[in-house]
């Protein structure tokens, strides 16, 4: 048991700052029948939430699919029953939050898109934003993540069907790839072991931070000159996932969370202390 | 180290159920210097997201402050150049995310709130929602979350800080407080650890699944019934803290968490293949 080596104390190499920027966080979830009224809280929703929550449902419920255009404004706006500038800026808020899409031009109009975790990554780089947050703890978060999730994965009995997820992982040659592909396949390997998980929320908030690590964090470490080292790291977790050992899986996916972490350090160590940008 | 007690196998009781409901996750990080052109990503930000930034920007650089009131609305078109149009949605953004509130009325306009985990849950759970992640997967990524804060935080050595910021939890008597109070008390309990961790990135995402948890599943667990149960685990995670027994905080931590998940689900175990809702 005890700590992970990542999660070190207070006085490691990624020890919160001193001087501490950002806004102070606030925590005042409704309790419905018990909530104080003198608690902070989020505000009543607007007709424009209200209606793009109804939306939701009429996807969610699959009333309209992913790909597909909604109806058209006047069928909405009866179907909602909203003024038409309620309903316009429902569809921006969705249009916001990735959940659809607005081509212009003809046979343009609202159509569904897929979930895509890069925004739930955006709307998170916000508040990470405003908090202060550092590299740093995006990286110590990462970290507690991560291995958690390479552990889980293990204990799937599914054998089968890792070993083919995981294919392409083992025996993977970073000279037959293009920069691009390997950029895209090194960074597919930890949103595989995501998905994999089984669990969504854990899915969603995990891919959310990694999409912040990369867009941060990563995108400044060169994947071809460090690919020895990630194809490696990845082939071995892999075979301990495939092979259901969850406790080495989780050893090895710290390790190799630490070593994406030193080699972006090595660089400027002072990049720990930087803060998260909203990157939009 | 080794799997932690509610990060069940597949079979286990919180097993992910067969039929799932809900839109795939899309994971498309941007590379910049090597991102492929065929990859899904997220859109251009709009004019008025760039606003948007921008104004976040004199927030944090402290140009004006919590409580205070933006500039005028000439003041704001001349600084960010753009038209009031986009000035509006840029100010509607960043009320719908809780970054500012706008007050009607004489003496009304945008000003700054603080920092409210409570909107990023709002926007979690929309993902959350669509992804069709069940109450079950909630509660497993918050039974992976709490253990790990409360061992980094016993691990903090301040241990006189520490145990001022615990001492309303040590002999806490149920007796002498109202059942608004208790549900308050109780819930800062586990915002006040995140808080300690001293990371911000995993004090954001761990209260925004605390507050989807509450808002989703807690609100249904009467903490006056479950008073002495809740504060008897609280005293004793707290004490460990305090005494900077990290395994054993985190053991106890994963132990209360399994208990609450128990209380909850032993009304009718059905409801942890209830879907997570988009609480607005």
């Amino acid at each position: 048991m005890s700590a992970e080596p990542i999660a070190e104390s207070s006085d490691g190499p990624l020890a919160v700052p001193q001087d501490r920027h950002g806004l102070p966080i606030i925590y005042a979830p409704r309790g419905y029948r018990w909530q104080t009224d003198a608690a902070p809280r989020t505000r009543e929703p607007k007709a424009a939430e209200v209606t793009a929550s109804r939306i939701v449902d009429d996807i969610i419920e699959g009333r309209v699919h992913v790909g597909e255009k909604l109806p058209t404004e006047p069928e909405m706006l009866e179907r909602y029953e909203v003024s038409r500038e309620t309903l316009r800026e429902a569809l921006r808020l969705l249009e916001i939050q990735g959940i659809i899409d607005i081509k212009r031009g003809p046979g343009g109009g609202p159509f569904v898109a897929p979930l895509n975790s890069g925004y739930l990554a955006r709307t998170s780089s916000l508040y990470f934003h405003l908090a202060g947050a550092t590299h740093a703890e995006l990286f110590q978060t990462w970290a507690i993540l991560e291995p958690t999730l390479a552990e889980l994965v293990a204990q799937q009995p599914d054998r089968k069907g890792k070993r083919k997820a995981f294919a392409p992982y083992i025996d993977y040659d970073p000279q037959a790839h293009q920069s691009d592909e390997l950029f895209t396949d090194f960074n597919n390997f930890h949103s595989l072991i995501a998905e994999l998980s089984g669990n969504r929320v854990l899915t969603l908030v995990t891919q959310s931070v990694t999409h912040v690590v990369v867009e941060n964090v990563l995108s400044a470490v060169d994947p071809v000159a460090e690919a020895s080292m990630l194809s490696h790291s990845h082939e071995d977790i892999a075979i301990a996932i495939v092979d259901g050992r969850a406790t080495k899986a989780r050893k090895l996916m710290a390790e190799h969370i630490h070593e994406v972490r030193d080699t972006y350090l090595s660089r400027s160590p002072d990049q720990g202390m930087t803060t998260v940008e909203w990157r939009l």
